[in-house]
């Protein structure tokens, strides 16, 4: 197939992905999130081998974009943060599992990479 | 599943993801770019509605990281670019594919969104 041939604009093997959950952090603190019913923010930090900066930001984006709800409370005497996952986040979640699962389908039709 | 419970830093679910080729737009580019010997410059502009400053940063990411080749010629009188995956490109765009397929197996052993 060359460059003249088949594939139109309607076609972007991308179109259809949400940046937001996208983007490798936020995918994979929504998928450890879809995992339980809330999650400790410390947790996820150590899980996702980040600062805690870095954490608070992508939280603020997944937050503001209704994805997850940040709840603050205390464990023992200590302060806790715990993020959940929305009924909205999931639906994106799975929403971009559906993108995948179509780029999936188009890289595998153009063959192996070793052939 | 609550935090406490069987996750470990180990299980990142997009540890394996790297940026570079996950990033929304240059996955689609690498994508078509993968199907086809060579895809023109403007006609990935076009298939993925990007600007030419957006597309040019993108292609110089990928560049850079040895998975895609430029080519600069003309077709006819007019001057024109190229763009071919090479063959680490190829092996780069079916590991993402291997890590995605691992993220939405575990997305989908969480759970259906409507339940």
């Amino acid at each position: 197939m060359n460059s003249e041939s088949a594939i139109s604009p309607e076609d972007s093997p991308t179109k259809d992905i949400d940046e937001i959950v996208h983007q490798r952090v936020r995918l994979g603190l929504l998928t450890i999130a879809n995992e339980a019913r809330r999650v400790e923010f410390r947790f996820l930090q150590d899980s996702m081998d980040l600062t805690a900066g870095n954490l608070s930001q992508h939280i603020r984006v997944l937050e503001e974009a209704g994805l997850i709800r940040v709840i603050k409370g205390t464990q023992g005497r200590r302060p806790r943060t715990w993020v959940s996952v929305t009924k909205a986040g999931r639906q994106a979640l799975h929403d971009e599992v559906a993108s995948l699962k179509a780029l999936i389908h188009r890289v595998e039709r153009a063959g192996d990479p070793t052939t």
